[in-house]
């Protein structure tokens, strides 16, 4: 892909984001672009490839967005990068003639949109090489569910360095107070920390991303929780909680259930 | 190797094609470069170290093809991009200085090969850093066994998503229906399919590649084959094909054997 | 952090050293530095980010050394290109203007350091963006021991070949000949040797750093002999040396203890 991007535009710089994402992982690449295409400057051409679909009717969208233009498979993709209708416009590639001569059905990142990207570097516009939509493919996140007594929320990525991020913002927790608890499987972790050596098991704090995620500083909580994406987080207040299983052993045998 | 390169040529851009090739995997690195250098323009300088024997005698090269300027250990890394004599220049490196002043017998790589790289980036001929040479290490890929009933290929790269790369392509096969069989081990699938979704288990596609490949769509053949680089894979058609063990199992139990 | 850098430097060139540090690991994005940084041109800005103490009081730094403008956080991580107190002069960043408007604590590598570098790259000097400080963190390698019979040295570094690099180089060994002995567990190895393809099992040699390392040729010493960083690596005569236990058991059988 960067040899096809560089014989139509030999002056732009190519950077890599990631080399990290795993196979088919379309969630893990929709945070992963979340987090950096917002920090480039605005000119900036975004390709991202994950695409399981390859080959078959999905359509290949160049999007025109406020972080630049972002090209890659409609499949939900730069989902979170992508506001809402009227705020972006969207071209679904159809013109084979800026693709290269032969184009494979299982490698449309150096068939079609590598080519494509290094067309929009040389300055063709995005409406000669495809037709405007406006219905395009995006993923969802699961949303928190405000129960009673809790709000559970859910894992929806691990970072390398095993934190867990969540779906939970704190705007998303209305109540949100130091005695908030925090809890996953059986461990739990009261309050928000600032940072990450604010302890030394499992603790809860903002993450660069703007979500909550757990951490075990200078450890891995995904491995030492044996979690992963898709856990269940659970938050309540610590006024009217019950202890969890395990981490309040002394309470439990003291009687208090 | 970078600060070398940029050290000589601080103008040039450099472009990482992989760092995932297993340590001392020349075969693997082939790959790699097969799919990727002829798409870069053709003036590019491709380094690629993979070294297992950097300070004994075999020799370091600079070959002129049409893909651009190849520079690396003469170990056969480059085979596939060469064509046969006559259609391209290589010159073994014996003029210590253009190489750094003092050179290890372990990392070539930065102690002779980039600096190469970043005089040939400031203009310097080739034929100044080198005598001209005609013999160069080819690797040879396994070639097709042609049997009575079958054709017997083999896998010769695993890439990251688990596919089997075999030796074979659609030209190697020349009674390809769509009633070939492929058999790894005691699976099978029958027919070529065109892309990666056309099917949930084991199945068969002229990858990007150009060479016949074995995927489980949204999972990993070698590992569910529990196969890998060397592994035979047989062809056949299924017009006198006795049945494979598994795949077959509910036609050999009503009798057709 | 490329983002950002690009944003306020779009002209800059952005060179990856490496992808594989693990997680908190001061001590091996130390090493990586020390090997690759040396060889850039002066004029560079390196930024490094290994920062388990991110938001806490640690400071952040840009340090000017013969080597280019080092940037990154004030925990050891460019020890070894920093030279005594006189031959560098650090800077103690304290000027938020330079910084992201809003500073996260967690992640100072996108606020506050790519920012400053994007700032450098500018031309903005270090000293309107930190106050001069002299005193500064450094971490310390092991040195090595020196007993009555033998010289005690320990692996401080596994590459990805699986080498052991020691904090011994032949500098520190006044005595050393081809029949020094290099002890790891219960394994030796008597020399130096001159390059990778010189033995088959275990050998010493002086690695591309300029350390002594361990290895074993076409294999990974650090899993053959299940050592990693910290391991002691044992340097003695063989002339007064007692055999190891297992590399000697035939003489050993044979009465000489």
């Amino acid at each position: 892909m960067k040899g096809v991007v560089l014989s139509l535009a030999p002056h732009v710089q190519i950077v890599d984001i990631t080399h990290d994402i795993p196979p088919q992982d379309i969630a893990a690449a929709t945070f992963a672009l979340e987090t950096a295409i917002p920090h480039f400057p605005p000119g900036c051409i975004h390709v991202a490839i994950v695409d399981p679909g390859v080959g078959t009717d999905r359509a290949g969208l160049i999007i025109e967005t406020a972080h630049g233009l972002l090209v890659g498979p409609d499949n939900g993709i730069f989902t979170t990068l992508i506001p809402w209708e009227g705020q972006f416009r969207a071209f679904r590639l159809d013109q084979p003639r800026f693709w290269r001569p032969e184009v494979s059905r299982t490698f449309h990142g150096r068939d079609i949109f590598a080519p494509v990207a290094g067309h929009l570097a040389r300055g063709v516009a995005p409406a000669e090489m495809g037709s405007p939509v406006t219905q395009i493919v995006r993923l969802t996140w699961p949303l928190p569910e405000y129960g009673a007594s809790e709000v559970r929320g859910s894992v929806i990525h691990v970072d390398r360095f095993g934190n867990l991020i969540t779906n939970l913002r704190p705007q998303d927790l209305p109540g949100l107070t130091h005695l908030t608890e925090f809890i996953v499987r059986e461990t739990s972790t009261v309050g928000l920390q600032t940072h990450y050596q604010a302890g030394n098991g499992l603790l809860a704090l903002v993450g660069s991303s703007g979500r909550i995620e757990l951490a075990v500083p200078g450890g891995n909580a995904a491995r030492t929780l044996g979690v992963g994406v898709g856990t269940t987080v659970r938050v309540r207040s610590t006024a009217d909680a019950k202890p969890p299983k395990q981490a309040h052993e002394a309470e439990r045998q003291g009687g208090t259930l």
